[in-house]
């Protein structure tokens, strides 16, 4: 009797969770090319579809605890919808088949986790300041720069405005700009759309033109659990002493410290926060994104960095602010 | 009698092969950061591991006619290596488990069949020319560029020689560069390595500095078994009307037909050859890489391309003499 209740109102839930899901799903815009699936709908529910006709199981690292399970079909492909919307913007995910961890091969993949994973965007309300429109362009320039410190070549991406070739006379700031833990140069490109966002600033008017200039930050042998023993020593010399002047001299920058930024995403704003505390000779405005806070008490602990620092910018997401479980860089409420 | 007798032959077989292969492998050099597998020995055989406990059958696309099936361990992870040792240089390939087609997380992705696949590099007796050194490096530039026959804002990559930035008064030619079937512009940098390439040969005064622009081809909505009925007209509007003089209002060039060359591989070489037999009057070098021939019939049939052409460069690899199958661009013995 019990068991007949229960799976009658599994059925019924089911029932009304299906009607409630809009049938209006479009591939993903981060999908490979010609590949219909993973699809988004209008409400931000994701359904995959993988084919794997001898696979015991397959579920993917997306939506709700434990992710979604695929059910197989008639035709071996595995299928699924997540059981409810996902939040706005890019998610990174795998599949588990049979115990292993695999791409979904519908998608494009984006270097996170250390490992290059999927990518599904679902789209944001906002999706208009990222998208890629008919205005003029910048460059995304990749450059390989000699490390003395670390005996190696290093890669470096740095964005220049679409006025940047034309205006030879012309000098720019430059933002240094990190990615979070688990990721590399290549995040705020291909995840961030941070050369698209910046051609739609300029093409409306929003910003003043500057380089973006994005390198490994040397993040990824630590555990995530303990980020708290990242020495930032190693990183901050690549950075302050090979990178900047490497920048520098070959780029038409404005290479001095009022004109230097330095701004970074989780892990990425821990560095900033580090590097520009001691450095604040080299940057003066400085970026936090879900990466802890600059307090009073550090401004204090760092003599000097009040007369010299400009602006400090600290951020979260709204996510961050409801979330109960214990925050690496403490509480936005408490420390912002 | 004769099952026995099999037996024993496949078993001295497998330990004289066993025998025969150095156990000096290391990770390939296309591995994601931190991965062990796949690896590759001096001799070039491949080894493979991969993590799947529950799955029945995990075999790799490489190595010998099938592939090479895996073999699950006791810590369930399946292990392989290939029958024999694999060519030289860059190999694509994928992993069917249990049916379904997946890239080995183990190894970076690059984009060929019309999909990103892993790829493995072994290690050829050549690789100097092709390595990352410590010489002075060029940019590789991605410009988003407009595309008014296609209605699409559209990429390319630009290779910038180390001297671009510091001689401003200079003027450089340009080559332009296709990928093969099934690949895109991002293929000669990422598995061809043209940027490092042109570096090392510029560092030994082995080249003059040059330009190299990389688009995609539009070859992959063609299937692969009839690109005899592939149409270049759509690709020849975007190269010829658009990118080309976006590209000379853009970087410094040598913006006439003397210093502009055109050269692909493989259906990229097929497109070179459709489109300089035609265009004669805005390429002067022609470059087909295992993809066809320029015919002195061909040259007959397109009046003053004599006049115009200064170089015709056809090339093929050692295997494509070699081979017995028919061929898609004729027989190099007979077309060369």
């Amino acid at each position: 009797m019990v068991l007949l209740l229960a799976g009658t109102l599994f059925g019924v839930i089911g029932a009304a969770e299906a009607a409630d899901i809009n049938e209006d799903f479009k591939p993903s815009t981060l999908n490979q090319p010609g590949q219909e699936y993973p699809q988004v709908n209008s409400q931000g529910y994701a359904r995959f579809r993988v084919v794997a006709p001898e696979a015991k199981s397959v579920t993917v690292s997306l939506g709700g605890n434990g992710g979604t399970s695929l059910t197989k079909g008639a035709d071996g492909a595995w299928t699924g919808t997540t059981t409810g919307p996902l939040d706005e913007g890019f998610h990174y995910y795998h599949l588990t088949v049979d115990g292993g961890t695999f791409n979904d091969p519908g998608t494009l993949s984006f270097y996170g986790s250390i490992r290059w994973e999927s990518g599904i965007e679902i789209p944001a309300h906002d999706r208009d300041f990222y998208a890629l429109k008919d205005v003029p362009h910048g460059r995304v320039q990749q450059v390989l720069f000699p490390s003395e410190s670390t005996g190696t070549v290093r890669r470096a991406f740095v964005y220049t405005p679409p006025d940047y070739e034309r205006n030879q006379s012309e000098r720019y700031p430059v933002l240094y700009l990190q990615h979070g833990w688990g990721e590399d140069e290549t995040a705020w490109v291909n995840q961030g759309n941070a050369n698209l966002i910046m051609d739609n600033l300029l093409a409306a008017g929003g910003t003043k033109p500057f380089l973006i200039v994005m390198t490994y930050g040397m993040t990824n042998d630590v555990k995530i659990g303990e980020l708290a023993k990242f020495d930032v020593n190693q990183f901050e010399r690549v950075l302050v002493d090979e990178l900047v002047p490497y920048i520098d001299a070959n780029f038409r920058t404005l290479a001095d410290q009022p004109h230097r930024a330095m701004a970074g995403l989780s892990m990425g704003g821990m560095e900033t926060r580090w590097i520009t505390l001691k450095k604040f000779d080299t940057f003066s405005h400085i970026g936090l994104f879900s990466g802890g806070t600059i307090s009073l008490e550090d401004v204090d602990g760092a003599p000097g960095f009040k007369d010299k620092v400009r602006l400090v910018f600290v951020s979260y997401g709204s996510r961050e602010l409801d979330r109960s479980s214990p925050m690496r860089v403490g509480n936005p409420r408490e420390t912002t």
